[in-house]
């Protein structure tokens, strides 16, 4: 098909162009006296986008689902038991891992299109009297339903409930598109995947871990190897790695480190925002809703769109895809059908996301979906002009200074 | 800035990820006996693209603007008259060429606007008894005001004065986009470039003659060297070059035109033929006119927006490429501040043009013209939905067959 | 430095321009309509270079270490039984994995530069009268030593001992360069990475596994989520992955298994031969020896060099790498310092080859190393050209056809 | 064919990794704001490279021979006389065009394998009492023969001539590669083109004009529109071109500049001194005569090496293509046959060029020369062990600092 595909499901993101020249670099030597240079910087641009002082930050030629494995099997032991609330498919499939390696999950259900409720861990943690609960389990944002969770908050039910649980967080659609606090927040295991706010093809799994967590590892009795923080802690010293790393990755991650501090922090994480609240302000003018029960639990990342009773998201899904290119993101577990998801994250702009906005409208409307064409996109143009004088020349200015 | 840019003028066009992986080549020896098998495709396909039966094709390291020039100067003498039509910025610069290479032109001044005509071709021609006009120079497509002429009437004017001259017509902004009949229409020299509907950078300077164009050349007294067709066909003969070929250009040509020939040339117009549709219906809805005056001129590659009286059109392509990383064309020559201009020419789908559309809406709503938000999209998505389900089904199945 | 890095490690390997581009792709969505069209490809392809009939192929975003847990991880269970000479760095590593996961390795040390003793095999299995060996683990190509151990005499032994045992073979530093036949040898489990005979950058982990290695699974009791057979092949069943697929390096898989049944699996493995005869040839101008005992462990992908008693390889490895631009592998373990290892793997051909020569050459000389300056060049050049003529012809003839 | 090809011709040389990834850009608005930002900084380094203080630079779309276009016809007129020593291939070529422009070409034809007669050229500007000759026209460095001629020493032969004439150099295969001193030799007219020292593909010819020359476009009567000096004036003053430029080879050209100023040009002179030496050190190894005939005129960008009477050096250059992925520069004109030439400039190490010399060793071993294997590689070694521990330590502390 001619022209781009617009990629709008919530990870993979968008490859920039900066990214992809920057991996396009011959096979080296990962043993060379020079490859160091290379490395060292890597782990100190992750910790700087997960907010961490203290800590180690582990980089897995893997993925998200790996650097999960690698977050439970080097701090915990069969048995252990962890909290663990479930408001959707992938805080499902975490817990799911933490069941098949050998861990007790008491699992909050949560109806899906909610965050993690502070209350509920609190009362959980301060019933557990003998500290039996290890770990508590968040996923930041929740890709399958466009909910944030408040880890800020979850940090203070635990400290309300003075209980020494760690708290694991994945931050896999979140880190590098909302802001992050590692070490403010206490986090204890931060995990992440490159093809998502960092703007990279998949195939890193990063594990970001407090003094804490570390301290764990020597009681922790899961099996790793591969996983095994301890190998690559002692490779990682002299700027190496235990075993091959895939190379072209991790320069395309020192360059996506580099644009996220160009921009700036804070200047990406306002951009979300703002990107969040046009495509919400879409969905609304359409005469629909979004998935995420509350506001405060927006994600500024991924928006679940649901569709009118008797309408098939996923033919929407197909049709944006077969007709118009455009990649959506499809409803996952119980909302398949029901809901289609629009990823905003990444390296996007404002005409990016209009285009993906006009092509979801003409997939619905093909699908018979009553709405006004170009209504959402109208919502938007509003939302982001309104933003647009004030915001970017703010942007641009930092850019340029 | 996030994101990628929107690049809306008419020309260079979008570079396809096809293109730009094939251009992706190693320096090599351009003398090599296995060159001739790079070489020798190009000359059929653009053959082909230009509708040429029997005539022979010359690629340049140059640009439309030295395709111009090897055009006139291998076929022309100096004191030579010529008849042309201006009717924008590029029947302006060609003349200006032309005089400066020596040539008497007999201008037919044409406001800007219209295409040419073929009543005061004929009747120029049928004036000349003397059949002093050598050649008769038409720019198909006006990149400047968007207007289309009409070839082939020009072709019938100048059978009906019976005058021997020979047609040159600039297809730069309309090669592989808009229908051409090199043969058909018995064009003698048509020009193109690389960088518009083959959608490669610029680089390649294109002509294309005819066995008339060709036989001028003995009797053509214009210097040349570098634009020599003579010590061009030469080296082609055996597949080579007179001088070191830039390389990359050439493997990127090989893949544009598979790009073009895979899509199949009928769907190509008719794609390029819908795009203008929906953009002219966009700025319609948005209560202003196009540049063009008649619908027969309607050009399918490039669409010049008249701004309201009082609105400082260069503003709009300013704020548009600033706030939005939107590139508008500018207005040029007379036309400057008063019109900006889209290009929608080459590797083109629906969302990248509804992208821009919004784009534009966004700058011109910046700048106080009067128009409600999302309503040029919206045109444009009614426009293209309508077609979409019929076309594009019947394009991706021809694209599957 | 100026010029291009000679990369003479044994893996990861050059990365030929073909499988370059070929990863030059934007993101793409892998829960797409279009994508198994890409997956499906790539399990055929990789089961003809294993030369699996039967079985089933699993490729993990992960690397050659990876693959070695999925392989044990997914067939046996804590405290099982296996068998494992111990001959080279690799061999050790992935016993030293084996323990870590529980399992009771009963080790056949053998000294390095030999390969897996098929007698002592065969003696081992014999004196396992209950069966309690569940595996036996071997290294093809043991990269530390430059020793190919016979996988079809293991096999054979295993057979006279009628042993039931699993097979388990490390072919990462074999497998698109050194004949490999899963089925016809009756191989369980064969484990591959991504950068060396396959000539994509690291990342891709791969498995082979036979119909007993996979009934092996539902008794299996090792952990396992990520490296998990059956999460794989429930996702792989419909053109799938359970999580984010590195999509670059599965479109570079495609190129280079294009690659390689392109010059032709046969003629690959007659190339590495041919390459490394020319090297051993090369050593042996030297006045040097091969650290790999004995002709019939010769490996085809790599040479480890013994440099003379009081020559610090080390120090060679480093001046060819800072003064000539070319790196060479290191000895490992015991034999740090005291080798220096030259890959002859991959996209190579007989000129890059003479580089690296020469190159090793110069460097030992500013090491004082005793030679003649061009002397393992010309012996290389000697073998190289006695085949050329003959081979090359018949290679490109083959090509051709 | 498995590896890469060695290209070893007089240009196009091999493309730098860094170039490649700095060419690899969308396309752009070449008319955009910041558009200035990149071409301000290509003259300002262009004339660094010609040693140019006062002087204006062009870029053409075009070649080496497009340039030597624009540096007559901008600067002479119908029936100019010019002086011009032919001693190989491309300054008969550059004679060729002259003449073909109209020029009255005083030719002093000099045997093949010297370089411009100093003598001559005095003499025959002594003679010009009217001083009708408008330039003198030197190739600085004959690609057909591997002879450089000493622009200097011209440069004195007309001042004690005390000659008017404009000096018009021919600095295609030099600048980049051999000190070049623009503004010291007071040369007028310095032409270039963009694939030989400054490492990109073909597709830009480049002039350096001195104040003189660009006095004498007021008065130079010879057509030009393409290569007009003013029109390209015009636009470059503001940051832009006349016409589309080729945006990818600009951006190439940006990295290939900062190549050169990161290594420094007295250290690119320095190396290809080396490299130039230790290859002649081969050739005379290999008891064979370049075609230069005497030291003073030695290239250090190619050398032309003449082969035994009875051998064909045409069927030597094609087995090294077939056979060895060689790429070798053919024998011109009457050298036809009779010399095969090494391309020794742009972005090479020894390695690359040990490759090469083993590689043309093999081609003539092939075709019955008599020659040791490995001779050639080993006085190539030898030259360059001995300079590596001083020069390249030197070299790399430079590049350090």
């Amino acid at each position: 098909m001619p022209g781009r595909n617009f990629l709008f499901v919530p990870g993979p993101t968008h490859l920039p162009e900066r990214v992809a020249r920057a991996m396009m670099v011959p096979s080296e030597d990962h043993r060379s006296v020079r490859f160091p240079e290379l490395t060292f910087g890597l782990f100190e641009g992750l910790k700087r986008v997960f907010g961490c002082g203290e800590g180690e930050v582990f980089i897995y030629p893997s993925t998200g689902t790996g650097a999960w494995e690698a977050s439970l099997a080097n701090t915990l032991s069969p048995g252990d038991k962890v909290l663990a609330p479930r408001f959707g498919h992938f805080s499902h499939l975490w817990i799911d891992m933490m069941k098949r390696l050998g861990l007790q999950v008491e699992v909050l259900e949560t109806e899906w299109g909610g965050g993690a409720s502070e209350d509920r861990i609190a009362q959980a943690l301060r019933a557990d009297k003998r500290h039996e609960i290890k770990g508590v389990m968040v996923v930041h944002n929740e890709t399958a339903t466009g909910v944030a969770s408040d880890i800020a908050g979850v940090r203070r039910a635990m400290d309300e409930a003075r209980h020494p649980a760690l708290l694991y967080v994945d931050a896999v659609s979140s880190l590098g598109s909302i802001d992050f606090r590692f070490s403010e927040w206490r986090v204890d295991l931060a995990v992440t995947g490159s093809q998502k706010g960092l703007m990279l093809p998949a195939g890193l799994g990063i594990v970001c871990a407090s003094p804490r967590a570390l301290a764990a590892e020597t009681s922790a009795a899961l099996n790793r190897v591969f996983f095994s923080f301890a190998d690559m802690r002692k490779a990682n010293a002299t700027g190496y790695f235990p075993y091959t790393p895939s190379v072209p990755l991790l320069y395309g991650l020192r360059e996506s480190l580099s644009m996220l501090f160009d921009e700036g922090l804070d200047n990406v994480y306002a951009r979300h925002a703002r990107f969040a609240h046009g495509v919400r302000e879409a969905v609304a003018a359409w005469g629909l809703a979004p998935c995420c029960r509350a506001p405060r639990w927006y994600s500024n990342t991924v928006t679940a769109v649901a569709v009118p009773p008797r309408v098939d998201a996923a033919a929407i899904i197909e049709t944006a895809f077969r007709r118009y290119d455009l990649a959506l993101g499809a409803g996952l577990g119980p909302l398949a059908g029901k809901v289609f998801r629009i990823g905003h994250l990444g390296d996007l702009n404002e005409l990016m996301l209009l285009g993906a906005l006009a092509g979801a409208e003409m997939a619905m409307l093909d699908h018979g979906v009553s709405l006004r064409a170009g209504s959402g996109v109208a919502a938007a143009q509003t939302a982001w002009r309104r933003g647009s004088v004030a915001n970017r020349e703010r942007e641009v200015a930092a850019l340029a200074a």
